[in-house]
């Protein structure tokens, strides 16, 4: 998984910024109506209608946030979207363009680029969405991707993090830890791969976890779920850092504590028995993971028939008073409190 | 002027992602009526009423873009937004919001990005914006800003690069070279420096040169003024990467000819003077220096009394038919094909 496959590598100077913006953006299409005009002047114009717009950023840093070694091209443009999409999606809100800039060095040549919009075509294919500006450039040193997600949601609707109340549920969707997991697989085969690079090794066990890493989904099915049951969450957030960082960020914004049970937290079977092989506490990894991308809400204890036996949709404890504290309570009845070790970018510091 | 003035240095790991990112927009104030929620949820929410969004980004890179020796942090951050609010008025629409994405390797401390922000802030105070969102992480180098500007243009308002038509007059802002020669002087101090660090040169005769490449500003007032003269141009393109560049953007996009006179290209004295210095040709200057940040335009003939004699607009040609080419009628009466020599990004690469 780790050679490059790619024999013809065109220098990115040949084209030259303009027309190297140009090559990529060609077969863009513009596929939303709220998009007036997309790629090639000054600015994009969009039009929201009497909706409110909606607006989020991310930026990623090869050797902060992504390894080449074993993450392909083309996942990873689809992740930069993705993971900007699911900002949008935990508004309550619909992205419907984003913009994309990117700085690479000499090292990377055409085709490389044209790998990465590869995914990012695809992302925005599936989601619906119109890539509609950015920005190319180059880097001193790797490649770095920012992109700008734009949505709308109708007035008054958004969900905030600052809404839970006391009492509240804590629901989150699917489930966590994969992403985390797939990555310890991905840096083990790196470091197999080093000694061997021969060695071919059969990774169809860790599949789900590995995709979960390497092509996350943002929940755009939630927003249209919770629309059709007729609920709206008090607050919601996604889970970027970790869920001990994302539950910490609803209470702090709301003021208010919480209780999570550690039982009820949803893992996949390849999360559990991967986190056996490599030794680590299934808890602590759901806990502090990160990059799994589900959606963490609280809902009003009325709605909860509403929201029973959802297969999306996992009650995992509910919000206290804020002088309660916010804590695990474990599968032996212990409370422990909740301390944010999310996946910290800046600790990465090199 | 190249010399570390700053004693404290707090490392930004000291602080971790969450806490760097609220004490570094704990003093964003909101002023904008279209901004409903700012920094400190998934995404911003904005209201622009019945009127469209403008958006528009741009990836500024450590030893492509600036250089720190000689560009103080707080004219970086200044300029980051200067030159993306730029392209929202090239639209002739009004930015009212921007997102900040900030990426530094661990030689920058805390205090620095303080620095940077005050910059920031400047320029949303003295423009009328608010910052909105953004994402600060570490690099494996240099620092890199991305900013996302965000506006709003009443429907069917937006100029674009594509309305020129043959015979419409070409019309540009201010003066332009300003911004290039200030960079010559810069290097070539930073050269001396790196000899005799000792030496305090004095740069006041280069002023407003240096003042253009550190600290230019966006023409916020020509959208106005087009609006008090009754001008709707027909095309508009900001100058960000030298007059020819930009022209040749409004041709191609127009499918316009174009015959752009040498001797009423606006230059300021102290272009001139410092041209004459460095032994260089103004024109050549002129037409691909980059980083002015001026506006060039298409007015139609018969705005022409609209727009005569006033200081902040002057006509330095007129489109032709598409066939009839692009071309450069020198002081000599020559006819030469202009070329986009203009600054490139990509052409920089190491």
């Amino acid at each position: 998984m780790l050679e490059d496959k790619n024999p013809i590598r065109t220098p990115l100077s040949e084209l030259g910024e303009f027309k190297l913006i140009e090559h990529l953006t060609e077969h863009l299409k513009i596929t939303q109506k709220s998009t007036i005009l997309g790629v090639g002047d000054d600015a994009a114009v969009l039009n929201y209608e009497n909706k409110n717009a909606v607006v989020s950023t991310d930026l990623l840093v090869e050797g902060v946030h992504f390894d080449l070694s074993y993450m392909p091209l083309k996942h990873l443009g689809y992740k930069a979207i993705v993971v900007n999409l699911s900002d949008i999606y935990a508004m309550n809100a619909m992205p419907s363009q984003v913009t994309v800039s990117i700085a690479v060095s000499n090292r990377f040549p055409v085709e490389a680029l044209e790998e990465l919009y590869q995914g990012i075509n695809k992302a925005a294919e599936l989601y619906g969405i119109d890539v509609v500006g950015g920005d190319t450039t180059s880097s001193t040193s790797g490649l770095i991707i920012s992109v700008t997600a734009l949505g709308a949601v109708e007035k008054h609707k958004e969900v905030r993090r600052s809404g839970a109340k006391a009492n509240d549920l804590l629901v989150i969707t699917g489930d966590i830890g994969g992403a985390y997991m797939g990555l310890q697989v991905l840096e083990r085969e790196k470091e197999v791969f080093k000694v061997n690079p021969n060695n071919q090794p059969d990774l169809s066990m860790y599949s789900y976890i590995i995709e979960r890493q390497l092509k996350p989904e943002a929940r755009k099915d939630i927003v249209k779920l919770l629309e059709a049951l007729g609920v709206r969450p008090t607050s919601m957030i996604d889970i970027s850092d970790g869920l001990s960082s994302e539950v910490l960020h609803l209470c702090k914004q709301s003021g208010v504590g919480v209780d999570l049970y550690e039982d009820k937290i949803p893992l996949d079977p390849q999360v559990i028995s991967t986190c056996e092989e490599f030794n680590i506490d299934s808890t602590t990894i759901a806990l502090n993971g990160g990059e799994d991308y589900e959606l963490l809400m609280t809902v009003s204890q009325e709605d909860y028939p509403k929201i029973k036996g959802n297969p999306n949709l996992t009650v995992i404890g509910y919000m206290t008073e804020k002088e309660k504290g916010k804590h695990l309570v474990t599968r032996a009845e212990e409370r422990i409190p909740i301390i944010a070790k999310g996946w910290n970018a800046l600790n990465n510091l090199t």
